[in-house]
């Protein structure tokens, strides 16, 4: 722990929707997270893994987004290491109280140099452990969180701040194509997976989409069967199919409100030493898909926005100065 | 038998091949089919469930196409009514000799009043049965001969011939929109599957594919996988998904030469004397795909010439006269 | 239809239990079955795939045990010659008035040689198929039935009857050991899968099982961890595992009464006209289970007692004259 | 790393096998390893998710058994540091050069206090990932090594070197009933999974299996049915079934040998700073098995015997003061 601080994974988001009631009959009774606690403007939820209070926050809201996401810390004394780093950084910094976040510590919110509103924390309430309640199994079984993935316009300054400043490793990148490429994503760990964020080039600060793990692939057959049968056909956005980057199985969903999640599973363990980035290039048609299938140019152009802890109002955002998107897909835009 | 003749089942296909080498490269090492016995311009293929001589035969020839198909009838007594009962209607039949197809006994060649080749057989050699033998389960893991998909300009006379000449049910049916709807599409058996044949609308005679049954979605996920590491993207033309009609989870694929299969699992049991059709509309966004995919245009535009018993030649094709897609690709085309 | 019926498959079985809230639990709460209709003394149910009222009835008795099971029959007419080949073999006869049993047309309930209530019957009421209704999927995801087995204490007997009076064809047998083997288990089909009843050694007459469709493994898997954590865990008798004969994986399963019902995927289409039984020893480690697992001896010992249709009280039994078990099975005894 | 070193996971083992092509048949035809390198002596094998030489050694012997069992270190000079450690504990040290032990850089070899040979390496040639190349896949698909399941008459010592003095972390434990109950087992980790290693109360020292991850239940199903048709009938010892304790689908293996491996999946991710260890009594029927099928004696009477640094001769074992099994176990004995 040189740095002060030791952050252990990712460790829940805050998504913003315009009803609870309708986001909850996604996210619980079909997605079958488990609410741990529920008040007039929010719904707490966990995974079937999880021990911990929650790791998704519903928050009722005016318009859809990202309210925060946030890193466990090993030790809470860690926050104040890390504060001092936000800060010369040029991130804005705000502690949040035990309690105000429900089931949370002391808190660190760090509105950071890109604009994303990252908080970092160390407790949280522990909670029943439901994962061999089988009977509590309910629609597409989500088990845990596992990533964000965000888009901004400049991944390399992120992969700099995450790596160099934050410690994390790095499994996997996709480059441009030619002689000089530049760096377009990268896929980026503190637990011993394929990531706990990954950074991807486009119109930022914006989050792409949040990864959560199902047990195996029949999972999230089951949950396409049940989603197109629950009325939510218009969710599935992308897949099923198997990654190339990360070779997960996954599919790409879009709540009531246009927030994106990807139902994810089978990638793998991280925790070699000597562990040198798989390296993708942008064009490259096995990278999203390995079997093939095109992306829809609506992975590229929708994100969810992201609420500035400063103002509380979504934060502007700025366009790439290199391709947002492979070639393939640009030419037929 | 109040008609004299008791088909069974869709029992075989030949499938002409421009490169025997390149072709059993698919057919053998990377789906897993078992060569029953070869030569210089055929090899014969059965699935892991098979006892009989073959399922597929692979014919080496100057374009891809189809040879023929073949149903297999209960007694060999019984194709002597099928003989007159074709002819009846326009068909031109001819006797193939036992063993002039490798394994099979005494069969009718009929080139019935749509086009096509089709043959009748009882009598094929028994061979070594696979199914427990897992250790020499390969690749895709082909268990059987499902089905075959033949596309033609009229539908409703193919279902007139199939339902009311040679006895076939119809588990489910494809109508357009409207106050008089057309009959766009059928699903005929007499296996108690969903279907031993389907007829499309579309330019005919024409063989759409011919569908094989794998064990399990598990099983068509591998395949994928396999595919697109040996060479085979290109040859995933659609899914994997789950189809509105039948159920089933699928695959389509095109072999080296373009030929079409389909790997296919999961149907139903359709025993039930009372079964009434399972109605879809042309435009439903779920028959084809009940998760709401698009199927690609090459779907509707190509399909495999079939080989005119009489001439040697492929048989001419015609167009329908009712539109041979749903509105939402007839607009985008 | 020389016989002047034909008997289309296994239709559905009628359970004694002693609490129709406990049996429901079990079958409807835990493994899926979907209820049709239910009254005082009865809950009819049917499987996901089903199309038909019922394929299991649970009726309240004073003690455990199979009320009847029932062979679906292609026309309503063939009862009638079916009752005149029941009353020239032995049996006795009775008709069932339509609606007598819920959703049910005019049945014929036989109580055969053996002393097995039987009930042949061709029309049942349409319901909602709820196949596709992934929604509605609970549970096990009981799709439908698939067969009865029963134990009798003449099996070779029970073969003719079946094989060359009712017209069942035979898929597999277990013969015994020696030059002068015996017939010790049948596995006989209407439908086109790997049996519809099988016919096995035992203290008799008994219903061994009655074997319920899942889709795949991966549900029976589901259901293991699902009962297992729903205080099911004395129920699970045997399994999950691969048989030999059929090849099916399966698991057995005991009701709150004591009923044994087997959860079944995975066997084969047998629609070919020269089909030759599988043949195996009844010593063979594989026979049962493919893996090499033992068999308990309560598979031996226990089984079903059935309501005689005649006096209304259970079946007397008779021993075999042959062993009923695998040698290594009577040496531990 | 403020103990000097920093564990990572569970690098590999070395099986002494008395004959390499048997074994091979074994590991790589039917596991499905890959074989990095092989001389006349040894085979270096890994699995499709490595990216290092080897996580399995065989080594040809005179009698079966564990050569080493070794972690891997994040950095070489963290050595130097178990080197101290290990002897103030009254361990006895040796080092290995680098290329001693094929594609591995300096190690330390450590006979532990309680008699079992340990190795700790930091650095391994890289050799090419096999994850995405589907068409190398072969039989049970084995990904990874997992974990070591070792067996010692005194668990809570050796808990006490491995979280105290190596710095595991514990996430499950088993106890024995009573107001003042012993630890009987523990299952400890570095990576953030179940487990690295865990420790079992036994005659010992002996290694009871090492543990190798496939990619989902389907993979271990198809492994049971590949080896039961491979005549590795006697070889399947355990399973396939949930465990309780790891929560981890499995099947237990005995090789050619005797040695005996864990095919495994389906575990948790354990990276949480404030996990509490799960707690398990011994005599929980559903503690090894979830499903409450029982642990066969042999599972608890039998492991491989380890190779002393010192002798080169096997270790001599001790029993344990405190009871080897659950009680059911021991009064069926």
């Amino acid at each position: 722990m040189e740095r002060g601080f030791d952050i252990v994974k990712a460790g829940h988001i805050e998504f913003l929707v315009t009803d609870l009631k309708e986001a909850s009959r996604f996210y619980v009774d079909t997605l079958g997270l488990i609410v741990t606690e529920a008040d007039m403007s929010h719904v707490y939820l966990r995974g079937l893994e999880d021990r911990s209070h929650h790791c998704l926050t519903l928050t009722k809201s005016d318009a859809p987004g990202v309210g925060h996401f946030a890193f466990r810390v090993a030790d809470e004394g860690g926050l104040n290491a890390i504060e001092r780093l936000a800060k010369s950084k040029g991130g804005a910094t705000r502690w949040v109280e035990p309690g105000a976040e429900k089931g949370q510590g002391r808190a660190l919110l760090v509105e950071d140099q890109f604009g994303f509103p990252v908080e970092f924390y160390s407790e949280m309430a522990k909670e029943e452990w439901m994962l061999q309640k089988f009977q509590s199994y309910r629609g597409a079984k989500v088990m845990r969180l596992d990533h964000f993935n965000i888009m901004l316009p400049d991944a390399a300054a992120a992969y700099d701040w995450y790596v160099n400043g934050l410690g994390f490793g790095c499994t996997e990148v996709t480059e441009t194509e030619g002689p000089k490429p530049d760096l377009w994503a990268a896929w980026l760990r503190r637990k011993h997976t394929c990531h706990d964020i990954a950074l991807t080039t486009g119109k930022g600060p914006r989050v792409h989409h949040a990864g959560f793990t199902v047990s195996d692939r029949s999972s999230i057959m089951d949950a396409a069967d049940l989603l197109a049968a629950s009325g939510y056909l218009k969710s599935m956005e992308r897949g099923p199919g198997r990654h190339g980057v990360s070779n997960a199985f996954f599919l790409y969903l879009r709540d009531p409100d246009g927030n994106r999640i990807e139902l994810y599973t089978g990638d793998y363990i991280s925790a070699d030493p000597d562990w040198t980035p798989v390296r993708w290039k942008l064009n490259d048609p096995q990278r999203q898909t390995f079997w093939g299938a095109p992306t829809p140019q609506s992975w590229f152009d929708e994100a969810m926005l992201v609420r500035s802890p400063g103002t509380g109002r979504f934060a502007k955002t700025s366009a790439p100065k290199i391709k947002d998107r492979p070639d393939y897909l640009l030419s037929a835009k």
